[in-house]
């Protein structure tokens, strides 16, 4: 297990407040439906799948903060750390778009981000898991192996 | 105060990974409004009102996710492992269901479980606060009863 | 780093419930759209306009626990706790106003105090990474001085 958590905290801050910058764009999506966005040239259908795809984005957030906190806890802070960082970068690049056809398109790079970081973080709690209940640790065993 | 996490961590993953899935499906159910799900049968009244409840369960992920780690920290990790499970297996059950009227009710069994970790969580953290203040430790005094 | 947590773990299950009571006026916003509340008194616009903002409430709520932990983890409990209650009150004596008027405002009190949170959370993050990778440590250069 890992003590050190300032780099999860930084990537948390920063990933809280581009979820924030997110959320303040849903809201002007809502309360002003005419002027969402200037690329967005009156096509409507777009907008709405737009505005639910933004809306996955917020509602996943939690799911997010979960793997990636267990992924940095359980195996390694630099990866995690790496990894949010991609997950981010993935989103704001995506969102940041302002051609209609390349926006629809889904978010492949932030998705695959968020389940390498599910796999790192089940396969360590599996192996704290292992360690705890079952008094067997893989971690030193592939240490003594090198 | 439980040290031990893994147990917290396996549920939070499996939680999470759940959140995903129902994201996937409210996505679906935004982008494609005629094909939600084969069981609707064009009832659009209805289907309006399980988005907005699986649209409640994704907000209210982080409230449970508060209650369920602070159970687990403050009280006992088996105790909240075992509530967070019921909770998950509640809404999953409920999702699953596939006739319109068992759809259109409560999610009974995960509301339950989410007041009990609140009740739980609040009770441990005003032991650990009564401990900390005014250095009276009820679990003691409990433990030298018996 | 602070190690008590007892105070941060209190403001967080009042605000989880705080959550839960205002997702359940979302869902009946949704599901009912015609009773939504007393005092709306018919004015649809305004009614959506207020829904997109209780949205936004539930769907900031993980990046505001982002913030209020790493305050209260890093640099102080206290400061984190007082903060998160102003952010929490902020917003429920915005919602429990009756007028339209006074309603459609925007949430100032809670806006500021996260905007306080985030900038203390990176004030403690930053010299808690200065500390650990470059064994630059602020705190102490600062009490040394005093």
């Amino acid at each position: 297990m890992a003590v050190d958590t300032s780099l999860l905290a930084v990537i948390s801050l920063l990933s809280a407040m581009q979820q924030v910058y997110f959320i303040k764009c849903l809201r002007r999506c809502r309360t002003k439906p005419n002027t969402t966005s200037p690329a967005s040239s009156g096509n409507e259908e777009f907008d709405s799948t737009f505005e639910a795809k933004l809306q996955s984005i917020v509602g996943g957030y939690p799911a997010f903060l979960v793997c990636f906190w267990i992924a940095g806890w359980f195996v390694s802070q630099g990866v995690a750390a790496v990894l949010g960082l991609v997950y981010m970068c993935g989103y704001h690049w995506r969102f940041c778009m302002h051609t209609a056809k390349e926006r629809s398109s889904d978010f492949y790079l932030s998705d695959k981000a968020l389940q390498i970081l599910a796999v790192i973080g089940a396969v360590g709690v599996f192996t704290a898991l292992l360690d705890e209940y079952l008094d067997f640790n893989i971690m030193k065993k592939i240490y003594k192996l090198f």
